[in-house]
């Protein structure tokens, strides 16, 4: 019988539950990934970290990440946005498989060197972009792989919530360029980046983004902190939107907002192929949209039979699945590439495939002209 | 510091993992549920048993379950219909709360048998009827109670799936009156006429259900056995209506069927008050369809804001539920009431209510004629 | 060339400006259409007439309509339920053929009478039911008429309108059970009933409705009435229900009401068969929802292209059309029709078939009892 | 008693059908409208001549437009696009109102002096942007003018259609720079700026758009020409898509195409302020989806009510209008213009304006960067 796996986390807020839950389900609904220890949980406040650990079922906590990332067997990055680079590429260099959150890293530096590591490392190296695993997600991509949209015309994604609407609404840390990295763009229009070329990067789909002309837009200057009587700057964006030029001559836009008011996780992807179309919203998680060749319109598909993607893992059709699923599935793929020592994709050259997109967006917004990726 | 709670479950199906993953789930998002411990799991093959407790995180199991009623704090009963009236009755009479599936009993008798032995216990006695902890359903619940809808006119319910559709679809247990109890009616419209109670039973809404119609049909009489040759008849219901008459005068229509072509867990609630009306999906659980006064149209709601029922212990907005989490709920409740020793709603009482409509509907079908609820 | 079609209308408010709307249009669209002439307009109020025969483009006016059944070459009556049986017997009697509205008398035994007028009479006599006109439903028709759905199990049908939700809504004669005949069963329930006979009544789809369970109800006993002091009482239906049973075995029910808050004309039909399964609301005319064999989900389709039915007289695909193309289209069939000299469906016999239908529906309320339709 | 206005109608089409269809049933519905007289169609061929007028109900034919913009009340251009300028500018010139198809003209400099033309004639001179007038659309205005959805932050318009899809559709005149001007950019763009113009324009709400990114795009470059062997070059745009940005700062992005597989005739227009929102979409044009202050969702609304736009005109609450509605809303408001000597908006000035932004969008195109609108 061999030992469990060690699994050490950096981060212990949304990202951190999120992630202790999927490890926590696994042996129920799983019993084929790899048996894990939830074994040390790392971050700064000992006694935040203590009440977390003993909340998301860690055995033990940390606050020197430099001797964790050595003793583990899997480490997962869910810190912000800045403490990617180093924990990440220390732990990579000592040979330790890593989770990072999205986006990747804080500049595209930091993500070339990350993927530069993981490449020298040759051990699992994930980016952390959950809606992949969505069932419907994961339906889609067998549809466009199997060719059922025929060659890619036209690709929509957008990523609208409304938590900004209010200019009165309080300043925060996501607000800040140096502590967030960037607005809107890291934090949402990442997730969408992926699923785009996750879906229709393939050669005989859309292929690689070729070109884009990229938009932001902060809305309010500067918010109110809460409790004090003064204000503090907003230095990142409040939204962003692109324009896409693919590889075959495909089209794409794309948009996120934080001020888009009555959506609140509203994250839809759209598609059409010569042969078919699909749509699809985080909101609607269990739904798939798909138009096929010979089809009047579009066939609303609920994502929850037997033979779905990971669904026989769980409830019979039509018990839906809710977002947290999606931690659950990409932790199973992520641990069972860790412990067959296999490559895992979204992998971080994944991570800075798309960072080189956002970063293309934000150089483009400066220039005010369309660029194309390197 | 107070002892775990011992819970026994008979049963380790489909229920059986519904109810354990719930118990699982509870410390982590939950922390102020009372401690239990998956104490000893129930049932008749060894074999199966160790496996399944191994599965769902039980300490021990037992086939005997007259041993376990006396031994528990609390006792789930999630066995087949025809298993529900003697373990429950004999965990009662030993003083230990219990939980049962729906519907509560194969008869009449024995359904008030048992809420007779959970009156006379004196403690906690549910019917496991989760969708009233679906944080829409409580949403609505909260806005009929506050008199949002006015008074009611129209109640519709119907629940529809499709797994029989295919004549040639082999014979199971479910379709056997023996082993089932009823087909649809008690497997479905359980849940139906538990939800039309829960939503407008109040006095100044609806009140009872006064009189019905129903009606059952069996489509197809006898089913192919798999693997043999022969075939086996089929004995239950395959779809049931009703008409229902209020107290108040409001009307209602019921339905469910296993060949509703197309529909997969389509369990959908409409009410129509004087002042307002509401829809409900279970396929799209984590919204609601609601008409208040002044409103044209219906405005779809995503229930999953912070302040929705039960949602601030899980994600941020528009992070979606599933169909599991209404049982994760559902057993934070009972099992408080447990510690509690409070009331629990829906109670053996409910589940009486619920199967006394139920058996109308069946007289009322063999008479032809509209009858009176006792 | 041959004479215009003299045709007459008794009739002048809604369903007369609806139907002279009609005919003025079929030259433009329908260039194959018989040429006519809005000839003579019927009623009793010479000024109003005047008025109204200016405003809808007829030729003159009568208030004889004894002097006109004779004259014209067409007779259409379309005044209230009590005056259908008198001019229409008497146009039949004259040879004169007839389109009359619906429901097709205030009585049964009217509607036999009118119906063997129309068997002696040997010309075309219509039933107005003009939603089996909507390009939609034709196309539904089509698909059911080929096998596409199977043999059916289940129909539902309903009519939902809300201008009695306020109580203090004024007394009209509509709630008048001598002026109006019924309530919502002949004036919204006469369109379902019809729709589901002749989408479902082939003997190899689901056959005729066999037996019923019908249930009418008044909510509201009296109303104001408008600008005095005094109530009337309300003597007719605000809301039905049924419950239907097929001659194949299948399942049914309908519903209709004035009360459903929210919903302003929704009729809806849903059929689930063996193969499939199809959904329509009138509210949303110009689409269909389907699910054929070895689909998961509906396929939403617009029915406006060029090789739907009656779309190629109107408008390139997607540009959709509106409630009053039923009329044309039904002015197109009916016109052709007195032309030809041959048969038009619905027929006065599918008038009194419908009418037999809501007539068991009563009486079934009445005794609290299921009924065979005779 | 006053003479009816004589229109002269260029163009026999399409939009030649549809116009003389509203101004036919304007008598009928709009009885405060000018009475009118279809006075001359214009055209090249004189048997089509001959033959249109009879189905359109035209008193005569012309084949010599310069004669008939002298003569007429008003002149109606409804011929392709290269020849909006020369009759438009001779009517006005001859102080003959003139309503022109849009786009406006085959160029810039043509549509500057039409509108100077229109500015010196000082007639009514309207652009046929029907889209204005659908109900749902004129209710959004309301709103949006009353300030129900605040500062406008977003704005997205699309008009997808699937024509094209099919790689050997065969090539028709419309895929010709030379005489359709432009593909979907002035086909289905222009259609998509004008609303967006009308909807958000006002200072209060987004202002003018201030500059753009415009992308355009051809996916096939060459089609079959029917029924003979040869290819012919597609010189337009099969799909553009385009960057806003407006004077307070709102952004938005516009997209058409021909390749939209799956989607006939779907103008959707979707506005986030920061009080509310709104979603249109032509093809279900009888409703409006709101989201107001204080509401969770969006409200989906039947713009069909007696005091909705136009509404009172045609049918009860819930009996939907076609898209063949706008144009008599449109030429009701055209020609009470004419009568009275008003202005009529959209105008030429409106007509250019968009024409304006569609140049914009392809010289950036061009050029690979943003610009700024004159």
């Amino acid at each position: 019988m061999t030992e469990p796996l060690e699994v050490g986390v950096l981060g212990y807020r949304f990202m951190g539950k999120a992630h202790a839950n999927a490890m926590a389900r696994l042996p129920m609904f799983f019993p084929d990934a790899p048996e894990i220890e939830r074994s040390v949980l790392v971050g700064r406040d000992e006694e935040a970290l203590e009440d977390a650990a003993d909340r998301l079922g860690f055995d033990s906590i940390s606050t020197d990440w430099e001797a964790v990332v050595d003793d583990v067997d899997a480490f997962y990055n869910l810190g912000p946005n800045h403490v990617h680079p180093g924990p990440s590429i220390a732990a990579l260099e000592a040979g330790t498989p890593v989770f990072c959150e999205k986006p990747l890293a804080p500049t595209l530096e930091d993500a070339e060197r990350m993927a530069q590591a993981a490449d020298d490392a040759g051990v699992p190296a994930g980016t952390a972009f959950n809606y992949r695993f969505v069932p419907a997600i994961q339906y889609a991509k067998g549809l466009l792989e199997a060719g059922e949209l025929g060659e890619i015309r036209h690709v929509r994604g957008r990523y609208l919530q409304d938590w900004l609407v209010d200019p009165e609404a309080p300043w925060s840390w996501r607000l800040d360029e140096e502590m967030a990295g960037s607005g809107v763009l890291g934090d949402l229009g990442a997730h969408t980046v992926d699923l785009v070329r996750f879906l229709v990067g393939d050669d005989d789909l859309a292929g690689d983004i070729e070109r884009l002309s990229g938009h932001l837009q902060t809305f309010v200057d500067e918010r109110p902190v809460e409790g004090e009587e003064e204000t503090r700057p907003v230095t990142v964006d409040d939204a962003y939107s692109a324009q896409l030029e693919f590889e075959n001559g495909a089209v794409g836009t794309l948009e996120a907002s934080r001020y888009a008011t009555g959506h609140k996780n509203d994250h839809t992807i759209e598609i059409h192929g010569s042969n078919g179309s699909l749509r699809f919203s985080l909101e609607r998680l269990n739904e798939l949209e798909v138009h096929r060749e010979g089809d009047r319109g579009y066939e609303t598909i609920l994502v929850t039979d037997a033979d779905d993607p990971y669904v026989d893992h769980w409830w019979p059709p039509g018990h839906v699945l809710g977002w947290e699923h999606t931690f659950v599935h990409e932790n199973y793929e992520f641990l069972s590439s860790v412990e067959a020592g296999s490559e895992f994709e979204p992998s971080f050259a994944d991570g800075l495939a798309a960072q080189r997109v956002l970063e293309t967006i934000v150089e483009s917004d400066e220039r005010g002209e369309w660029l194309a990726l390197e």
